[in-house]
């Protein structure tokens, strides 16, 4: 059974639900933070997957990202799968601009997230770009 | 025609040739640190590839992120393609300890890179472990 890792949980927000992952907003208005995360029990390594599920979590990735940078504009797409601190499998899918406050650094650990006013308008904008 | 990135050829030295990607260790003695870069010109992002690549890509970065877990017994692998500063699509798969100067941050623009005395010992041990 899944289950949504609680950190993931208070941190993100649902957006919409494709064939593996669930895709989730970063609530950091810093960023345009997408966070992916497959709806498999116990994984937390790339490798944990199927090979059908690791190609379908790539595809899904792929979309996301070309989503985000088509919704944004942004100058380059970060995307990574780091589970340091929350082992259940999450990839990040990050809209990067060389103004934003941690480029070109990465912003994993960068700062304070900084939740949005108000989510909506961001989610209605991002089930848009995702189609 | 493919050429290898400037400072990627820089920081890093050729472990092993995939059917996609060149494998390359990040002479950064920190950390255990691979380097995947498809032999494929243009490529920026990761939604630039083909879905075929695209696929072959995370099949053989699973591939050295398991033979590096396996390798070093560490405790989480990072798998990350960013780009903010290296333009060519590579893909970074390092073996993270709870123990590394970096935990639980990411190793991305942390510090300085720390190149090895003899590269050579790490290089045949990860040739053994990619099989």
């Amino acid at each position: 059974m899944f289950a949504l890792d609680p950190q993931l949980a208070a941190d993100t927000r649902f957006v919409a639900a494709r064939t593996l992952c669930d895709v989730r907003l970063m609530d950091d208005r810093r960023f345009p933070w997408l966070v992916l995360v497959p709806r498999v029990d116990g994984a937390s390594e790339l490798f944990d997957l199927s090979e059908v599920d690791r190609r379908r979590l790539v595809d899904e990735a792929a979309e996301a990202g070309r989503a985000l940078k088509r919704a944004t504009g942004a100058d380059k797409i970060n995307i990574g799968a780091l589970g340091n601190i929350v082992r259940q499998l999450h990839v990040h899918v990050v809209a990067r601009f060389a103004a934003d406050a941690a480029w070109p650094g990465p912003v994993w650990g960068f700062g304070a997230r900084t939740p949005y006013d108000d989510l909506a308008p961001t989610i209605d904008a991002l089930r848009r770009a995702l189609g």
